[in-house]
């Protein structure tokens, strides 16, 4: 399954034509425990095992989960853990852990459950653009169905029990994927960061918690659960993504009226770069990738499609570009296949245009 | 004339096919004085033009100067001025002053003279590659012909008289252009700059004194005349040259060794910005110029030919790009042409190979 993975493209990432791109993905997940079993954490590997199991059982009984598989996590190579990480399937901690943990995850990947991360079940919902209603009512049923066969973990004073104190209530984290190169080019993208901070709503970068950002992705998310209904919290985080969404766009219309040639000119230079670097690494090529999305959203650009480019900003992860030659890859190596693979891609497709 | 000029290749520039390319062009310059004048800084403008007619009346009897023009800087546009000494046939100091001053140049500008610069006559000899020999006989030849009618200021004791002490003697000075990439690449100028100098040779920019290295071309020439004669002169500079030149060829195989990749990402993110650029300054392209010439003599790099290189290296110059634009253009226009006729070339070069 993970190297059927990298050959295709993932549905949450396939914008519709004609949408404003600035809203990559929407991801909802739902954090709940077993009331049976402590949490992970304080767990033995047999009570994490029968964690999987009643799991697994219980995921027979969800529409969503119909053709999912499962991944034991102690079975998979460090790349092809690296891999999950890669494609948002699974978190950095989940996947380094020791101790007995499993993935569901459906084969277009927009459904699936992190068994024995910091919680039971991390249950999660990925769409492409901003469709957090659409996303919520798909996770609220997976959950509903969940909870046929699962005794949740549930205090009628708090709300669903977890590990962590932030995630108390309704477990509920919404998170929405924005492309934001004109707030960063315009170092407006601090003031945004800190504004929404204050009214509990984090900005982070691709990989979520403590990752940097990485061409110019910025996760919005709500940070607190805890005495606030779903609905309060879907609907300020849709409220805060929305006018986001509207001052990147207002900036970049400001920008290829002011300043369209210094535009032109950081994209064309990202492209020359692309396609003629013999060495690239990850934080470079999804830097410089980001620019090229820039461009073509911005209609300054039309020498590649935008397709091509966010799957190259998806398979020139460390993970991916190993699974793409089909070996494993020292760092060296990997920047030379990274700009290798970039190089052809760019290249077939200049031809074609 | 001037306009004529940037049309085609400078002679000097001109490399044979084959030989190592280190060596971009040898300069030979004898400074002289008349005497019956001041020095030109001591002359009332009459007498400076007087000087100008001395001049251009003796060089009719040079065989060199046969179809040279005479260029009366004053009558010269700024533009027209800045040519002048992006082809190396005039110093700024030269072209900026206010008083009389004439430029005898021939239209294959391989040999010229500028009268009221320091001195009254400072004589060159242009030609491609390294040929200091063949350069001197030619200067050599043109100095005996005009002293046929021209008086010089010469003293027994110290030899030809001059302006400026340091040119006291021979009035001699020989200067090779030196393309030294891997030597700037690898931190070693600096070392080889003050060895040389230990022994009275300077290295210096593209534009000869106080000037920067641009696009890693130095001139490399003799500091002192006085006291010394023209052959030994010579011999010096050509071993000093010789060892720079198989420092730098050596230098260059064994980084094409070790770093193959490392060069080829160079070279290609070279080509790829160049090709790509909206705003190009003069710097910045001469400088990624430069790095495409080394990848084109170091045959890692073969997209465009070697030619198309160096006559960018040319006409990407200020007054160049103005001439080729046919107007006065500001800083910000400049950078915007520049980078439009960089991309128009290497494109047609592209299609064709």
């Amino acid at each position: 399954m993970l190297e059927r993975m990298i050959q295709k493209r993932p549905p949450w990432l396939v914008a519709s034509p004609g949408v404003p791109a600035i809203a990559i993905s929407t991801r909802i997940r739902l954090a709940r425990n077993i009331e049976a079993f402590p949490f992970p954490g304080r767990c033995s590997d047999d009570q994490r095992r029968d964690v999987i199991s009643a799991v697994t059982e219980a995921a027979k009984g969800a529409t969503a989960l119909r053709t999912a598989q499962l991944l034991m996590i102690e079975a998979l190579t460090p790349v092809d853990k690296q891999l999950l990480v890669e494609r948002r399937l699974a978190s950095p901690e989940f996947v380094r852990q020791a101790a007995p943990a499993a993935l569901l995850v459906t084969p277009d990947e927009t459904c699936s459950i992190m068994i024995n991360e910091e919680d039971h079940l991390r249950m999660q919902v990925l769409r492409p653009e901003l469709h957090i209603d659409h996303a919520w009512s798909s996770v609220d049923e997976l959950d509903t169905q969940l909870e046929e066969s699962l005794q949740y973990a549930y205090s009628s004073r708090f709300g669903y029990l977890t590990a962590c104190p932030t995630n108390v209530g309704t477990g509920l984290r919404v998170s929405v994927m924005l492309h934001l190169p004109a707030l960063v080019h315009e170092h407006k993208i601090g003031g945004v960061i800190s504004a929404v901070g204050k009214i509990g709503i984090a900005v982070r970068g691709f990989y979520g918690e403590n990752s940097e950002a990485q061409g110019h992705l910025f996760q919005v998310s709500n940070q607190v659960t805890l005495g606030r209904g779903e609905s309060d919290i879907i609907r300020q985080l849709q409220q805060i993504v929305g006018r986001i969404i509207d001052h990147e766009a207002k900036l970049r219309e400001t920008l290829i009226k002011n300043a369209p040639h210094q535009i032109r000119n950081d994209v064309g230079r990202a492209f020359g770069t692309l396609k003629y670097a013999e060495i690239l690494t990850s934080q470079e090529a999804t830097e410089l990738l980001s620019v090229l999305l820039m461009g073509i959203d911005l209609h300054v650009f039309d020498e590649i499609d935008r397709a091509t480019v966010s799957q190259l900003m998806i398979d020139t992860q460390p993970a991916h570009v190993q699974i793409l030659c089909g070996k494993e890859l020292t760092t060296e190596q990997r920047d030379l296949e990274r700009a290798r693979i970039i190089r052809e891609r760019l290249n077939t497709r200049a031809d074609h245009a």
